[in-house]
């Protein structure tokens, strides 16, 4: 493809319809229903903000209870791994892709604890793997981030594309919410870049130690991040030039993914520092794509944290987690399932025949024969959602 | 009865057997085990350790997966909130008990969320409940804490006695996984005074907005606690008699299932204040039960952050809820429920033929050719359970 044509297919990959929010009026609606629900107003604090929010990513109040949880799990190699940034080597990748397949890995375990099916996506492993998992192959590992692009133009926009398109045959499969995971040898160095450059962070605030490598290998990883982000911070704050010259064709599919549940109006639990840095270069892509995503999450990585504050998402569970593959998400989803059922099924206190009234409204209590020495109390929390139930 | 053997009844009923740990010996083979498993050492984190203490509590590793988690909600009205320190009016508990009944409820639908049945035990209400609940009733309401004692010395050991039956009927009937719910307007006050007490903390610093209380209400409560605990106060440490002069019926029924849950050898997840003022008593009557249980969540109510320091135990979840009823341990027993999935279901890498070499043991990377200008590397994370996997 000539390079002016091939410019123009990067940009258009990257190029998402705006993206409109949840429904206000829905979220409006929703909070109504919680404050009539048998409990006292804002009782159940950020249980009853998340069901909203399902319920204004539905566009319905009461939200239907997810039918169709999904995993898609996007594995991908990286060069980068040759330079001793990982405690595994490269072939983990292909072998973990197997255990995926056999049901014998976290994701799926974590996955059927939580009412979710998994698919696998290879969009870049170094090796082989089964047919069904390889449809949307891109190439065999991802380029060697500090010397070298990551990727083509031509092979950034097939991996942008395969995201959107892994996206759009899940939601037209009846997917209503979504998890994103990842799964690749490496695959924390080009986060760290990503993130690093798209925050103007400097290398060791984002360095972490991935699947747990020792005080060389940090040494190793922080030298490969600090060049990698040297030839990064070149295309500036181009999010699909990012992808193409410090991220990865995992990384770049998981970021249109994103950015396509986004569009299509489907909400996203986010994993980990590798999803968070995906979800940094689809914001980026599709501003407005992060109203439509929840953190599963706070992982051990640091840049993890600076995704958080970026994205001004705050975590369901703060776990100490660092596995990726969709884990931290899939550990919180049962959370977002309570919330979403709470606001379907609770009872309201007219159909309990529960009394409403406050006893502020009741007769005034007994003075008290003592004299008070209580102080002043303390401004009244803020967490409250609902307003008070004085009805 | 004569006082003499009322005495010794009120003493036997708060007397357990010695509480022997959860097995030390299942719990390493289960941090072993963890580093067997297909992901990196240590990389689940917190789920590691949630699952690994499963198995320690069972016995057994791999742990099985919950057959029969069991929520009992330990309904009862307390006196004080004729003083008007609560939102709510005390006939709102006996309407809750049939909201229960009719599965309309939080506690309804967190339990069908998270695979767990109800059980609702009127100890104290201050009406009429249905006779399926009422087997265990002790009185209608217990006392005025601020200038009466709570409880006669028979109707204590009645309450605890409740709560140990309960206990033994649930984990005889095959109950795996415990939950303690509360329900009862005006219940915060007293939860608050037997926090205080065990603690030494003041009036002020226990309070809590409960259901939604306003500033006059806030001031009323305030005012309530300093009452009780300046009688609480004259009996000491003693957690039998604090149950007695500044507790409540459902309280006590709650400190003794815990209790006895421990004596049984059966986890319990800890919900909010009530139970958790319940737990400190508990834990006082019999000294290390509380290693057989973890805190589900963190409440709003201050008194709940004093509990969880005085126990030493780590909520799952920060979500400022205050609902009561069992909710903020039903939202948390997914989690619980995943990790010891995890622990159970999960391929080890001989099962799947993964790589566990590090790469670290691979040949040597190629030298970074450019000088490096890395700071020295932070300390490993000390979050790992499992030894560094260099096998």
């Amino acid at each position: 493809m000539p390079e002016d044509s091939a410019d123009k297919a990067v940009e258009d990959a990257g190029v998402f319809p705006p993206i409109t929010p949840p429904d206000d009026e829905v979220r409006e609606r929703a909070v109504a229903r919680h404050a009539q629900l048998t409990k006292p107003a804002g009782s159940l604090g950020r249980l009853e903000e998340l069901g909203t929010w399902i319920a204004a990513c539905q566009g319905a109040c009461p939200p239907k209870p997810f039918e169709r949880a999904r995993v898609v799990v996007f594995a991908g190699d990286h060069g980068i791994a040759a330079e001793g940034v990982s405690a595994y080597p490269s072939e983990v990748t292909a072998q973990m892709v197997a255990n995926f397949l056999s049901g014998g890995a976290a994701v799926n375990v974590l996955a059927a604890a939580a009412g979710a099916t998994v698919r696998v996506a290879d969009i870049a492993v170094a090796g082989e793997t089964a047919p069904m998992v390889s449809k949307y192959k891109v190439r065999n590992g991802s380029g060697l981030i500090d010397r070298e692009d990551a990727l083509t133009a031509e092979e950034t926009v097939a991996a942008l594309r395969a995201g959107r398109d892994i996206a759009d045959e899940e939601i037209d499969g009846g997917a209503d919410i979504l998890v994103a995971g990842d799964m690749g040898i490496g695959n924390t160095t080009p986060s760290a870049v990503l993130i690093a450059a798209l925050t103007g962070t400097e290398p060791v605030a984002v360095v972490g130690r991935g699947t747990g490598i020792d005080d060389q290998g940090w040494i190793r990883k922080t030298a490969a991040i600090r060049d990698a982000l040297r030839r990064a911070r070149k295309v500036g704050a181009d999010p699909v030039g990012l992808l193409r010259t410090a991220g990865g064709a995992d990384i770049a599919a998981i970021a249109g993914f994103l950015a396509q549940a986004a569009a299509r109006r489907t909400p996203v639990v986010l994993d980990g520092v590798v999803v968070g840095a995906a979800a940094m270069v689809a914001e980026e892509m599709a501003p407005g794509s992060r109203e439509w995503w929840v953190a599963g999450h706070r992982s051990v990585e640091p840049a993890h944290t600076i995704v958080l504050d970026h994205l001004d998402l705050k975590p369901i569970l703060d776990f100490g987690m660092r596995l990726g593959e969709g884990s931290g998400a899939l550990t919180a989803l049962p959370v977002l399932t309570a919330a979403t059922r709470i606001l379907a099924e609770m009872a309201t206190f007219a159909d309990a025949g529960v009394t409403t009234t406050a006893s502020s409204d009741a007769p005034a209590p007994p003075p008290t024969p003592k004299p008070q020495t209580i102080p002043e109390p303390p401004p009244a929390p803020t967490y409250t959602v609902a307003p008070p139930l004085d009805l």
